[in-house]
């Protein structure tokens, strides 16, 4: 027996729409943070897909209309984090979203509901972004914690955004919907909801028949001129997880969990707006 | 007697607007594709402004008011286009496109109806695009060929619309229509199409008036900061005649030709949707 | 007693609206044209910026609500500008964009009324632009002086709108509207003029309420993939000042000022569209 037959996810949940077409949908209520067992899931995802020749697209959706994926989970032991294996040998996150950059399928978000923080990430790091032109919300709020976003949205954006509008993301903090969102270039396109999973399937569908091989040959043409080297993406983890172990990042989660953090409920509906009046900043 | 007096070109028309501004017609029906008597008619033009410092300014526009340039001529013997002259040493759409991007004079596509595969590939080539609101349609269909872009799509696409978009683009090998490409930066601007000539027109003239040295110099930053060093280039167009030499791209073609391509009928004006039913791909 | 109550500017008035944010609006009248005094104003700002680690955010507007920075000082004489301090070696305009972009407190400019010229190369300097949906104008009139941008648009513009529209913009010298800059991202955002001044000032305390540690390693990364080395800007400056050198520059600022450039009147207001009927050009 062999994958995806072998596979036995937690936190997402596999579907072979066809051989060539797969949909990975995550699945981890209440609100889909990012923690251990879902880094697990998808690397031995990644591990398959590594080395897998018949896959062409990867469509990454969630079983949440609301939240897509919230954020990193805060929660978690960061051991936990620490002790899955890592290909790259960088920290699980970053060894997670610079993998799936460099994957020959081709990898679509489709994304319906709240991507903050690391769930932004994970979008940043696929190929294409698809968003729900009511129900998408895309933020960067790692400033909001005193830290820079460690995933490497800060190495992802300004390709997609420009300069000066991926300073304004990263430096405000701010939600983007769905509109704004496609303005900025931060999602490909956002279709109304009423087509959104119609319209993602087709996409997907025609690029599930096209050649794995001519896939793969265009994708390293705009993975050279596009895509930092590997090296960067250990800065922004470094820089994170230097910034988590200070007292106004722990000040400040402490808080949020005070408040509702991970919880189905108003705090993270609204964390982007929230988060400004929360935080806690050095005093020096 | 000298250029333009001597140009006898076959499947474009020059007209020489004023000595600073020319303006120059595709006109090889039945849907002008890019075959060797066109790129023989280019190539001259090009060596001829690569020398002349008095031109500032090449319109591109079509003789035909629903097809801009179709694709590349896949009926034509590919040893023509072999036998041209290459300035440059590549293969000759190759040299081009490239040479195209490299001009003193300043380069302008007026889209007013199709412009895939090579024909996508000459407007990106250009420095600016404006395309008629109702009538562009643009796009990269060779992945339906199983085939990547060999006029360089693959090097200039992301500098224009950002990484996630360029992999959209030429992953999913569809139609853009006038409003998407301007919202994606694919054009620089559409224009509704009953202003549309007034309104290149009057970009152009100003353009003609300006001091050509300063142009010039203008031009030459911006390239130093984002145009691709020549020698991406003829690894894209090998990528494609590798891909143009195996049996899924003859056998797509073929079962074009069978359905019409490069006739003027319902084929042409609907390639960007009606491939994905039509091509083959590898069976392995 | 310290700065800022030590700062004396006199082109510019310097607002404390709270230790972290800091408001800069220009003022020298007629049409805020960028002369040696309010160079002078800037760099000794510039100076106490650079070593001051408490100041998160910057904001530049205008005490003129229909010029924000109008262009250049042509009328000055320019030893005067060649004999201010130079932190970076480069000449005088050259030193102040070149710092501004490398500060770690955040830069927005925030734009209401036109901004041409140096006027545009400074708004590019900053980190972030918000516009006025109705009452901003931006343009690179330079080429209208046979001339290259000599504070580094050519350099900052692709970052920001992509390749082909910063053509378009650097070659035709034309101004831009609120709507139509924020379409190509020439401004992060163009804002109704009713709502403007609450989102700008809304994102700014924001954005002084972080951290300043996080905002300048956000900045550093984001520089570190966008920003080009500085010893390219020199090369824009040099190439401005060869320009003002020639007949066709001076027969053009010359024949400006008969019709009342640097006043309050008509000739300001539609510089970007009269310049094409007054330029001179090479007679070559």
């Amino acid at each position: 027996m062999a994958f995806p037959d072998t596979f036995r996810p937690t936190h997402l949940k596999l579907t072979v729409e066809s051989p060539t077409f797969w949909r990975v949908t995550f699945d981890n209520p209440p609100v889909n943070v990012i923690g251990p067992q879902l880094m697990s899931d998808l690397k031995t995802l990644l591990t398959e897909l590594e080395s897998n020749d018949t896959v062409n697209v990867v469509v990454f959706d969630s079983a949440d209309p609301d939240f897509y994926l919230a954020h990193y989970d805060l929660a978690a032991d960061p051991a936990a984090a620490a002790a899955l294996p890592s290909a790259t040998g960088y920290a699980a996150w970053a060894d997670v979203t610079v993998r799936i950059s460099k994957l020959a399928a081709v990898t679509i978000s489709a994304i319906r509901g709240i991507a903050r923080g690391a769930g932004s990430e994970f979008v940043l790091a696929t190929d294409i972004r698809f968003a729900s032109l009511e129900k998408a919300v895309l933020g960067q709020m790692e400033v909001g914690f005193a830290a820079v976003a460690g995933g490497g949205a800060g190495g992802r954006l300004p390709a997609l955004v420009g300069r000066g509008r991926a300073f304004e993301i990263l430096l405000g903090g701010n939600d983007y919907d769905g509109a704004l969102a496609e303005k900025y270039g931060y999602v490909n396109r956002a279709v109304p909801d009423a087509d959104f999973e119609a319209f993602v399937n087709a996409y997907a569908t025609r690029v599930s028949g096209w050649d794995h091989r001519a896939l793969g040959e265009i994708k390293s043409f705009i993975n050279k001129y596009t895509r930092l080297p590997d090296a960067e993406f250990p800065l922004h983890s470094d820089a994170f997880w230097s910034a988590a172990g200070r007292p106004e990042f722990r000040t400040t989660a402490e808080r949020l969990f005070d408040k509702g953090l991970q919880e189905r409920g108003p705090l993270e509906y609204h964390l982007g707006d929230d988060i400004a009046d929360i935080a806690a900043i050095a005093q020096d």
